[in-house]
């Protein structure tokens, strides 16, 4: 060992960080389309915006873009509680997409930022894999990102991962509710299961509670289905986000003249309850049926096991709905059809109401 | 206490994260030109490319999106360590923008993510306020944020802090070093001191080895500029990464038509041994004076302190050069004079002669 002090020595490995660039370059790349200008190696991540070409220019006379970023909040102690790194990626994409989407938007481009305890090559390669999956899904482009090593933040095994999504809209079609009115019809598209939001309540059931473990067989679990035989936790608990860009984008694309989709919501912490309001307008309400949908047994599992106050479930949790909209009455069938033929399960679960811009259990 | 495992038992409060959305709103819409369309409480944010506005029409014919992301890296440990929060806002906006102004692009938007072991809202607050007064400083908005509470992540009083830029560049104006070539003269911008990189091995060194506290003065610290009276050891290493935006842009914009910067470098993590080959031609070498600027004491000292070996102080640090341009013999000293007139303490480092892509340091 040197007498000099080294970064490796520090805990920070630039070799390392050098091998896994390598490594994961392959599925980036995969996730390029014709509006990515390769740029490895360089500084920043570059996407035409493409004006002069047909397609989208008559798409876009007035675009808009619409950024967002989350991360996947505490469903990351999960992945590192069973070493289970391919899935936490397509969570993440799908948390920053999502959110675009309820402004009417098409994803175009993600970034990653990874921070972990020690570079491990093959572990962040999954992890970005399971990111550059993620954006396949979303039909958008994995144009850059960061890994940073920082052994005194994170523990051992330890990391946290955000992303940031850009797409574009057109100014005259952002949706943001304005338009909701009374009569309109609420339908909501299933969720995948808990998604990324309440898994520091989760954990504290599960494990602090009923010191149960990941690889746990749970026969009341089942699948949201009804099947009887058992699941193990740990997938129940891991399985990725939704990702609702491709019927979303499709949907939206059916109907470039009217304008029948009033509004939409993307169900994440705060629930139903929390989420809906941020789209109504003020005289508004949204009155949601409970027994509408069928609920993932993961949600009763919880509740029991809390126990957990109902009212609180639908504050936390997303209870079977991860993504809502809100729909002129007249086109409701229509459009719920159209979701159901690309591959969503739809329910109808409530109506709009005058009121005062709040959400209404029944 | 209730029976009810509730969300805030957990760990989590939704109704701080409220308080602390209204706490912050005003320093962003601070941020805020005539570009971006409000929309707070929305799910993402709102950046209009304007071609329908005159300017903006004439100065991008075909635009093309850089997006960067980036940390403080282990810097932030630093911050929470005297708990001041006000300034890696501002390391964070830097180590994002400064990327894409290497390749001739203009910032136009910002988000951050922040996540952190319990939300206290004046603390985000002060993090937020420093992120908005970066984006000023950079001239972009602060159109989005994610602040996430990870109790089990994070220890008490940690936090991580990432960032993510967006900037626009006219494709033909691009610079990507291509037009780099031997007898092209390297100017080197001073950089206000350590910037975001090399902190693991800054905290071995000065709290580790030495036993130092960030209160300390530190006599040998003094300035740069060379005073005699000694420094708190906490302001030398949480002094901001410096913003290179104002004054890249402004020379770009004066040199529309000829190209006569041929090749930009932030100096980061790898300092200029690393950096500056992201953009070197695999034919030329960049040949760097080490006496050709006056280095910052705080490079000295940790040298000697350490000790670190030279070589390996070039690898971590930026030595005091923040940021590199690469450009044509003949307006190289219009270039610096410009630069001056900008108010950058502008070096000339170095030259390029033919070679295999790497540094030399003489």
């Amino acid at each position: 060992m040197s007498k000099f002090a080294t970064y490796a020595q520090a805990g920070v490995s630039i070799d390392a960080a050098d091998e896994m660039e390598d490594e994961i370059y392959s599925s980036i790349a995969g996730t390029f389309g014709t509006r990515v200008i390769e740029s490895k190696g360089a500084f920043a991540g570059f996407f035409r915006l493409d004006y002069d070409e047909k397609l989208f220019k008559k798409n876009y006379k007035n675009p808009v873009l619409v950024a967002c970023t989350d991360g996947v909040g505490s469903k990351v102690q999960l992945a590192t509680k069973i070493k289970k790194f391919d899935t936490v990626g397509i969570d993440l994409v799908a948390m920053n997409v999502n959110d675009m989407l309820v402004h009417g938007a098409e994803p175009l481009f993600f970034l990653d930022y990874l921070a972990v305890n020690k570079l491990e090559p093959k572990t962040v390669a999954r992890m970005v894999k399971g990111v550059a999956a993620g954006c396949k899904m979303a039909d958008c482009a994995l144009i850059g990102g960061e890994t940073a090593e920082m052994p005194d933040t994170y523990r051992k095994g330890d990391f946290d991962i955000a992303g940031f999504a850009v797409g574009v809209v057109e100014r005259k079609k952002i949706i943001n509710g304005k338009n909701i009115r009374p009569g309109d019809v609420v339908l909501g598209l299933a969720s995948s299961g808990l998604h990324s939001n309440g898994y520091a309540l989760v954990r504290s059931i599960c494990f602090k509670q009923q010191k149960m473990n990941m690889t746990d067989v749970v026969a009341v679990l089942g699948t949201p289905c009804g099947e009887l035989d058992g699941a193990v936790l740990g997938d129940v608990l891991l399985e990725p986000t939704r990702i609702y860009v491709r019927p979303i984008v499709k949907l939206l694309s059916q109907y470039k003249v009217k304008q029948v989709v009033h509004g939409m919501a993307h169900i994440t912490g705060g629930g139903l309850v929390g989420n809906i309001p941020r789209v109504l307008p003020k005289d508004c309400n949204a009155v949601i049926k409970k027994t509408s949908w069928p609920k993932h047994k993961i949600f009763t599992f919880l509740q029991n096991a809390g126990p957990v106050e109902e009212s609180e479930m639908y504050k936390v949790f997303n209870m079977g709905i991860g993504f809502v909209l809100i729909v002129a009455e007249d086109f409701a069938h229509s459009i719920a059809n159209k979701l159901t033929r690309f591959g969503e399960q739809v329910y109808t679960i409530g109506e709009i109401t005058s009121g005062t811009g709040n959400v209404a259990l029944k």
